[in-house]
């Protein structure tokens, strides 16, 4: 236009730029939400598959799930989201990040075909339903048969190249922005430390520290740990507590369900089942609404969520202030309890014993079961590791780091865990990366909150979930993991608070 | 091909024209069982909400269900989906009984475009909203104010012009294959009829029948409710048994959910709604394999489906003999109900008393709260009645088929039910048809096995559920209902055998 400065022009344009770019973020925003609302009905489907569902409705729900899951990755995978994605950036820095968060799920479903997914799912399935049977009959050769194809599918992933290694890849989905080389580093600290902890412990505690087994009715249990979740701040206006096989956590915004299981024998089991998917349940319910529906508004990776499960589990409900709060309630509900003290309950809890079996691992040696498996898969994973090579390296490691021999021994050994028939390869380092942020984010909350221990004494338990509410919950993937810990603690993921906290809690009476 | 006889070239055209409706029946039935896949998870993520979720997850379960309503809808009214169909058609009667099952389902979907269907559910959230206020308040004004807009979007159907009168559109809906011709000639039999039972009954009865009351714990009623079930043929392995605020039943193959509800003081309640909704999953667990996910494999209508219900609720169950086989097992689940025995049961459930609450009504008296709501509903959705208008003629109804007056008391009047706030328009006379059909269908059966007495004397149900599996649920769609009545009885729907039921059970002691 004759006359017009030349920078009216230019913000003409830039304005027109503006509304382009606002355009598109609105048309991504709805796209994702759409896939929300697939995800919504995916996650409650499956609740109630583990919780609810009679036998006889396995094949219909396996067929609804697995075409909702095809929407799913057809809607990311369709060509128009990666153009949009591909012209649009932002300045803002949030906008900008919540376009990358966007990318990064569209790149992960694209990397996989739809012929792939098909693939592992179908011999994820062969492999764990069979892995169930020839656990039981010790049966390596049997298993090998099937896993040698979970191993290769695993390794067909388009996007193995655009990672420093192919194992990358795969944690990427799992430990975001925690890489091989950071865990590697950790573990390598925890193996030199470790046996030295166990050491000590075992020589001070010779005597075998007994187990709290009695009776306790199922009913008066489920009283117990609904308490519990209460004083942990669950709030069951906003989600349930039920039943499973295998306690987990799962849900949406305002309707987190988690599972416990029960025995009637012993009812410690249950509540520490308890305490741990409170944590899960509370950084899910804590994830700031604004976000909803949006790749950013997730969890940031599973080494933050384990560290909230975690931080509920072993660092608030085993603390000796909060067992001397709980111990009274634990009376009221179950009569047979009340010959245990709090002290005698926090002394059963401190047990120590090197064993063949992970998810039965206690607190110190736990880790070395990780580092085995992690170590394992990743040289699987990256190619230098066969996989009829693993039980000979199963046995060495578990000699080396436990003193215990799995020679020819598969079911206690190589042959345990569920999580390689599937080919969740890259899952295992989480659960130790969050035992050892959970330490570090609960020393930093001990230094901001030095009268802890008097709060936990009276069974006040807001000031942790405030805290963490502001320092993890709230930031969901807005920042990288490493990112938001440093914000929260001062540093990036550091296994010194965990050495102390095992030091502390197993080696001292 | 030169030398080819005429008729090879033909049978060749031929042959490719038989693979060309084969390939089109394939894409057909694969959409079809892909909108399924959608409708199963619709309908798992409805009964959670009504069973299990908690308040918190209102708001993203209604997201959820909205998006995947929206994507079935899609589905039925994709362009190619009507192009294929209009291309399709096979001799083989079933095929083409399949292909006509799908076009309906298509052209009810087309009828009611995307807007349409959220002005209606938008009108009919906010209607059914306001009523639960409104009808304990009295306000029928403010009820009047949402609901006008209601009745105006139920009669915006595309597809009115293609039935006799409008309202024969929205009957299509739920009692497809009875039209408002049909009902009206049974409805005026049974309005002419059952006042003289009525008379008869309070003549003989003029002694207030007492219900049953007592104390009668939770968890023993569910284990009785479980057991009935059992009896009834229930499997537990495909199905199970809740508890909602009003009970209902859903569910897929292999797995139907049913509910109820209890209460302390009465236990013959819950029992009613147990053998109930038992009828509903019978029918729905027993449609045919092979058609699963397509139109012609649904259950026929809801004026047989409440056959079903009322099958198992009020001839079956309520048989004396039955009743005489069941009164031990009730006697031995609630101690406090020793004091009754079978014949006592028997003339308690017998109880025939004019009232103004359908819900609550005895089976005599039900009929006539449907004739009424039918010939309400019919003037209103053709035109011929203002909705301002509905008080004046309900009063005067009500005074005509039941002495009572409903004048100025909209509470108990037109204000009592759910069904119009959203539209359900048409879905009354299903209830009342049910009836109807169920005795025709139990008089039958009764034909068939005339030792049916001997029979329930001692609990065996199975000659039923059998006779009922060949004769109606293993036809699902694939005749008209009326078709289907006339194989298996002898003939159309007719008020004869629900009279004679109804004469035989309330008028003699």
């Amino acid at each position: 236009m004759p006359g017009q400065p030349a920078d009216a022009v230019f913000l003409h344009i830039h304005q027109q730029q503006r509304e382009t770019i606002m355009n598109h973020l609105d048309t991504l925003n709805k796209h994702f939400q759409k896939i929300a609302q697939i995800d919504h009905a995916i996650t409650f489907l499956q609740w109630d598959q583990l919780v609810m569902m009679p036998p006889g409705g396995s094949r219909g729900r396996a067929q609804s799930i697995a075409e909702l899951t095809t929407m799913r990755h057809e809607l990311l995978c369709t060509p128009l989201l990666g153009e949009l994605l591909a012209e649009t950036e932002s300045d803002e820095p949030l906008l900008q990040r919540s376009l990358t968060e966007m990318e990064r799920e569209r790149r992960q479903a694209v990397s996989v075909p739809a012929e792939l997914v098909r693939a592992q799912s179908l011999a994820g399935s062969a492999c764990e339903q069979g892995w169930r049977v020839q656990r039981r009959e010790n049966d390596w050769q049997g298993f090998l048969e099937n896993f040698n194809e979970v191993v290769a599918l695993a390794r067909q992933s388009q996007a193995l190249d655009e990672y420093p290694t192919p194992y990358d890849a795969l944690l990427d989905l799992y430990c975001r922005g925690d890489d091989s080389t950071r865990i590697q580093q950790i573990f390598t600290r925890l193996k030199t430390e470790i046996p030295n902890i166990i050491g000590e412990v075992l020589e001070k505690h010779a005597d075998q520290r007994a187990h709290l087994l009695g009776s306790f009715t199922i009913d008066d249990q489920k009283r117990l740990n609904a308490r519990l979740m209460e004083i942990l701040g669950f709030d069951f206006e906003r989600g349930r507590l039920d039943v499973s096989l295998h306690p987990f956590s799962t849900g949406a915004r305002g309707d987190q369900r988690i599972t416990t299981r029960f025995r009637e024998t012993d009812f410690f089991e249950a509540l520490l089942a308890t305490a741990h998917e409170t944590g899960h349940a509370s950084y899910e319910n804590g994830l700031p609404e604004r976000w909803d529906g949006l790749p950013i508004g997730s969890a940031r990776n599973m080494c933050l969520h384990e560290s909230q499960s975690l931080l509920f589990e072993k660092q608030l409900f085993l603390a000796p202030s909060f067992l001397a709060y709980f111990t009274p309630i634990i009376h009221e509900h179950l009569p047979q309890a009340r010959q245990w003290s709090a002290e005698q309950i926090c002394f059963a809890a401190a047990r120590v014993e090197p064993s063949y079996i992970r998810v039965e691992a206690d607190e110190v040696t736990y880790p070395l079961h990780i580092i085995l498996r992690f170590e394992i898969e990743k040289e699987l994973i990256n190619g230098t590791l066969r996989p009829e090579d693993i039980p000979e390296i199963w046995d060495a490691k578990m000699q080396e780091y436990l003193g215990l021999s799995t020679k020819d021994n598969y079911t206690d050994g190589c042959l345990q865990d569920i999580h390689w028939t599937d080919g969740s390869f890259g899952y295992f380092p989480s659960y130790t990366m969050g035992a050892v942020n959970a330490a570090q984010l609960f020393a930093a909350i001990t230094r901001d909150f030095p009268d802890w221990q008097a709060s936990l004494r009276q069974g006040q338990t807001t000031f942790i979930r405030d805290w963490l509410g502001r320092n993890i919950w709230n930031k969901a993937s807005s920042l990288d993991s490493q990112e938001i810990l440093i914000q929260a603690t001062g540093e990036e993921s550091n296994p010194d608070s965990f050495l102390s906290h095992l030091r502390r809690r197993y080696t001292l009476d």
